[in-house]
């Protein structure tokens, strides 16, 4: 028979065509990475869309399609002069389950999904949404921390790549806006250290700046990458402990990234995000990502979508090659 | 001095140029209707950005500016051969206040405003939104139908122009999405029958269809205006009750109102609108007016905006044309 | 455990949440239709983009999400009072895979999925792609009007909505453009009469139209639709004997379809097509469907891919309620 | 050698592939009709973008390319069964000279191509530009109705299509807007009665009614139309008189053009335009054409442009037909 | 009562939520910065839709909403590690009136406004409007610099962030086109240098340049940008001097500010610019500003105008914040 | 009489406004280059749209525009402070003719347009189109490099502007896609080196890249490019020899050129591109240069095409400026 050649706009649209599995159906030894969706907006404070994100990301994602499985021969990249990914085996489990307002149903789904990934020994990689979402995402990741858990007894550190520090404690009262994740998420006991890189906004919101301090957040603004460069920047990362890494793509320029709700000039270059995931990869296993904020309706031609796809897909090459992220897998 | 053009592109957007007023500044007399915003979308179950919409609509809306107060002119209908809207006083009274998932936030100050409006004696004219804003309006206008309000005693009859039902108990469990907001109002004690125009969408809730006949709605399908025209569907209002217009924008044609989450195709044309705002601003003094589910994410051109604030203004027209809408500045 | 809500815009997009199951794996009394894609713009005479309809039509299909199944409850349709679908299984088998510019790979894999589709007595809905893929896809039925097959020495009617002929010989010497799909049909043994609803495109070819009234061909312009009315230009068709229908979706009005590549004004309604869709379904067992020429880049807020889903859906409901489309499965 | 295909898309857009003659090449008998662009949108009062209406108009026209010149086979129209335009000769003379606000400089240039249009014998098509073109244009035609011109003694009848009168005096002491031209035209000794249909703008300025009554002008609204139909409302035109179609496509509905500043609901289908195309050319000969108020930047797809490309053809096609265009041919 | 979140998308969009006032209402002392639209883009070469962008510009500035007053808390910069604005007060009083192509219309209402600023002892924040406008604005200023204004017998010096000259003197013989508004300004008597900072487009005009040099205006081309630094660039800058900056989002790169008529490869970046105001801001007082040429028509989500209105709010900050744009107040 | 202004949007678009010359109507010495288009994407992989470039491109081009001729004046350039093409001549020969998916038609159409633009000693400037367009173009020039050619017996050095290497034998069999171009260029005995500037795109085919560098290409990375410069990466260019220059856009980095199909983060800037055509140009003649993979659809506000006009144009200047490109027109 006739190969297909499948190009990457035939077919339906898995994230970079990896299988599609129900959360329930995974089992131990089925995946490296397990991909899914939170296309949850109702926490944005600006301009909505978020929620259609997972669904426009996995479509520009075939471009980044492989043979999942024992035989996947992974993609060279020429500029590394390496293979990534070779008989890495991902998942497609789909989207969490967002209820219009209520965060109690979106939780629980969250969480359901994240318990399934865990217990199939997955990284979760999720594609949001707004940034809200990272908290019911760590706060899932709960269990692997506790006693009994693959790192009982250790703590997870967050590399946040963000223009803001979404470390508001309220807005009016509400505690849950895409403003508050990470002051929610340094609420989780097992959450440690969280270093923002890509700081800008003007408008910060001082009392979050003099919390997020306080409990010794490192915060690395636009001023610092430029000043002393990425790399500079992470060196304080602890090394061989767990990291999360949460990428709003309002971290990067509007110019790579413009579909978003809240660009900010003066950002991050590819190449800079792509030295911070080697960085957080490097220093040590990768316990979940999250890749949030990306707004199809302020996305033509669908450049963000596509940044945000292949992102995902380096972070989990870079993670997978160190072997850090195989760690989860040994169970 | 040589007078001002002002071209509608001109100057800061209010709608249709009418004085901003904060609502606690309002005073009886200040004016017949008082258009506000309501721009959350926090419980639409497909494509967001309704929270865009009363900007979106008030920035076109400046097409059809006139120098509300004593002195308006109003405009003259050449269709119609007569003049609507002489004398009348406008005022836009800014938005309610959408706090992210928080319903009763939003509820609470949807609830304010109207209190104001109603207060001064003026018609509330509603900027979705999606629909599931017209619940808490309406359960706003409570007190002018309890003891010693303008209305008390009587029952306001809802017209409802819509392609959809949205008479929808719960969704999972959840009561206030926009396919609710009319199975919530029917559980207010002031709200008499509901007549729903334009209902056509394949996949009606069955169990919806048979709660709303069982109270008594009236359900005319497009089939049905098809067949026996706008005016027979009509036909059965009641004389002299107060009338609350609930307009949908996707119970227009898409092609006339293409920028809509959920357009279904077949819909009412911009005259069987219009017509169905004549049949009730003649049927009975308006109570209040809502335009909601204009999406401009979805509206290229702005048509389905500007199409708002034309029906909107024309409703307006009729009612006040008709003396209906002046009986609650009387007071 | 709460039920997912699964909103539309939520999870991995296949036509109106299909199981994906690929063509081989199908077997017999496993789905009563099966929609494919032929992402295909090799032979689009104008502004090409078609290939990006299918993934936009499945995106925006699960609007029309079944559980399908045996416990399928179908969907309830207000107008008619009625339920479709009920029980019905439907299966997304994925694309052809087109090639660039390499017909013959294109044709294989058509007829390969077809095949297998028919293999498992399930009906085929094809999701262009351009129009030139008819050809391939009705060549690809020729099995079961052999010998042997379910309609072995019986003919097959073609219903095409389209504003064009499509029956062009060749331009400048090419044979397979998307002006010569029922030129080629036409030479099919067991491809009967071909009806075209909604003819109305300035500068037809006077070749192409004396050669399809030469063999035949029933051609009812718009002038005659609007005339004489859309059931009376459809009271020919044959009784009985299998019918395909082919929709281009420039056969609707641009007010209704804008997203195709060579619009013409004046067309056919959506309810005038889903009259065509009625007429057919009535008249004979459909033995396949194919909706084609929507272009996606030429789509804003995607209401023609939104339409072309629906009308897809309303097709299935309409063959599979009036029992013919059960035919294929009785095997 | 093979022949071109020369696909739509293909080549240097002038209209309809009419060859590009520069106006003072043009020689007597070269062409019955010359398209030429007044690419100005100085003196609309809403969204700006006429100017960018003739290379879109022409860009999406190449559709309608013909073989211009004594060979030319014309087109073939299915619905009424007849060649049009065989043997027609057009040219595409280019386009106006705009200098920013400088009427004075338009306006000259202007009146210097129709001057070598009319020297030619061909009868000037043009590409607008706002309405406000409409001005210059009838006043180049001066000189054909003076003594020793084509129509010496005759007067100039006008059938405009339109949403809106323009036919205001001044705005703000503004005489040269685009809600005037008409007003200006009237003054034009020539100028003969002005015949407006599908006028149905609300906020119609009465004392541009009154005048345009007391002038004698016809003024069909839509309601007419809706009444009577199109062809009663067109009864009245003069037989044998010369005659001007002046098209703004906001004349028709948003539905089918969109793509305009000043869209208003209810408006003339394409099928109605074909008609007052059909009765105009009937009446008499064509002496003049314009399409006016197309803005590419409100028309995604490029429907409304698409569809002034073919207004444009079909009125020339019909004036051709009917011998009536040629009279200036004649001389 | 609950404190209103007033989330950026809510309300009436004046600049940066600050009050409306009409011109001939503002009273000494009420602002430190009024801003005012002048929505014109008659006089652009090539695009329009520069009318749009005050509208477009107010949208989306209300994500720099302050409380502008007494108690206004100002804005706290993390990068700088310092408070803002604090205690200012802005005003926005609405839009200069464009009549079409009149020019005096323009010139006259410009000034009106501009008078009532400078009498109010506000610094004026021009948003264009093509760039054209500069030059009503800058001969809107003579008062302030005649015999009894604030800086009588002193000189205005004119920082222009361009990619272009602008100062050719006539095109075609037409003076007043966006390409000239320098070369206008040059003769107003009290302005001194002109310092352009970003040219770089290819075709520049060589007269332009003979003229902008032989008066001793300073060029700095993004080349001496690229090899000096931009503050090197700006060192010559006179001290203590009164400076009005004319900042055309031209200026900037295409990549960050892409909705803009003339986009030219190889700009400034936003921290550039920035540095640009800071420099400015540091070198003397603030006698006004502009932000011209922003297209909202070529400005997909919005990015072009968001970055304006934080530009505009920036260079407000730098002034403020060292209390040179308060001297004017202190009359 | 008054001299025109033809701004940019006004008339005609061929390239630059030079004339327009049907290939078979050049004579020698008619022109220094000559630009045509090849309008087609029959063989991209991914999203096409690339057919509609050289219109697009075209339209933009007119801000370009010079009075090609003996006359020409050329551009001043206030960077280099020099003149640029005084004198040149150009032509734009239209384009050659796609037929769908028929190659041969293709490469006869191109071929043919390339021996009229050879035999007028003119250099061909290539608007594609796909990249697959570049190899029949340098398989057109081969008779320029047989015995009896300007070129015989020396080599064609080929300088590719790419994120890709293009260098891919087949795609499931298929030879002539976009990944290909140069696989098949490197087949024709008289091209020489290839150096690829630019590449980045993860998942490079290694065997291409074996492949190509076994035969002696030169691949220049972009962390080459950002380690060592782009002057240094291109030192190794021979001297003296003819050079051909086929420019991808996705080379450029998408902020610069976001419109294009299979954009890749981190490229080049517009500055170095011109840096690449620049050290070209200085190396030896230009014999040809093609700018390919703009796709319109991409493309809002049309700053891609607006950029490959400009490129092609400098093109143009700096090879004529250095007397290279004169060379062929010496015949």
């Amino acid at each position: 028979a006739v190969p297909r050649a499948d190009l990457p706009y035939v077919g339906i649209a898995t994230f970079a065509r990896a299988p599609h599995v129900a959360p329930d159906l995974l089992r131990p030894g089925d995946a490296h990475f397990a991909v899914f969706g939170v296309p949850f907006d109702g926490a944005v404070g600006y301009r909505p869309g978020q929620r259609l994100a997972p669904r426009a990301i996995r479509d520009l994602s075939t471009r980044y399609a492989l043979p999942w499985g024992p035989d996947n021969p992974g993609y060279w990249d020429i500029q590394d002069g390496r293979w990534y990914l070779a008989g890495c085996r991902l998942v497609d489990v789909g989207d969490a389950d967002p209820l219009y307002t209520d965060l109690e149903h979106l939780d629980r789904s969250v969480a359901a999904v994240i318990a399934a990934v865990l217990a199939a020994g997955a990284v979760p990689v999720v594609l949001g949404g707004d940034h809200s979402v990272t908290y019911p995402v760590l706060r899932a990741l709960t269990p692997i921390f506790e006693s009994g858990g693959v790192w009982a007894g250790r703590r997870l550190h967050v590399v946040q790549i963000d223009a803001h520090l979404d470390f508001t404690d309220t807005v009016a009262g509400y505690a849950r806006s895409n403003s508050s994740p990470f002051r929610r998420a340094a609420e989780l006991p097992f959450v440690g250290t969280i270093t923002v890189v890509g700081v800008r906004g003007i408008r910060t919101n001082p009392e979050a700046y003099a919390a997020a301090v306080g409990r010794g957040n490192r915060i690395v603004t636009m001023r610092e990458v430029r000043r002393s460069g990425i790399e500079a920047a992470l060196g304080h990362l602890p090394r061989g402990e767990p990291l999360y890494v949460s990428l709003d793509v309002d971290g990067l320029d509007p110019s790579v990234a413009p579909g978003t709700s809240s660009p900010e000039p003066g950002g991050l270059t590819y190449e800079e995000v792509r030295a911070v995931l080697q960085a957080v990869t490097e220093a040590g296993p990768l316990a979940g990502l999250d890749v949030v904020e990306v707004n199809p309706y302020l996305d033509p031609g669908g450049v963000t979508s596509l940044l945000a796809a292949r992102l995902a897909v380096e972070a989990m090459a870079l993670a997978y090659g160190t072997g850090h992220s195989q760690e989860p897998e040994a169970r």
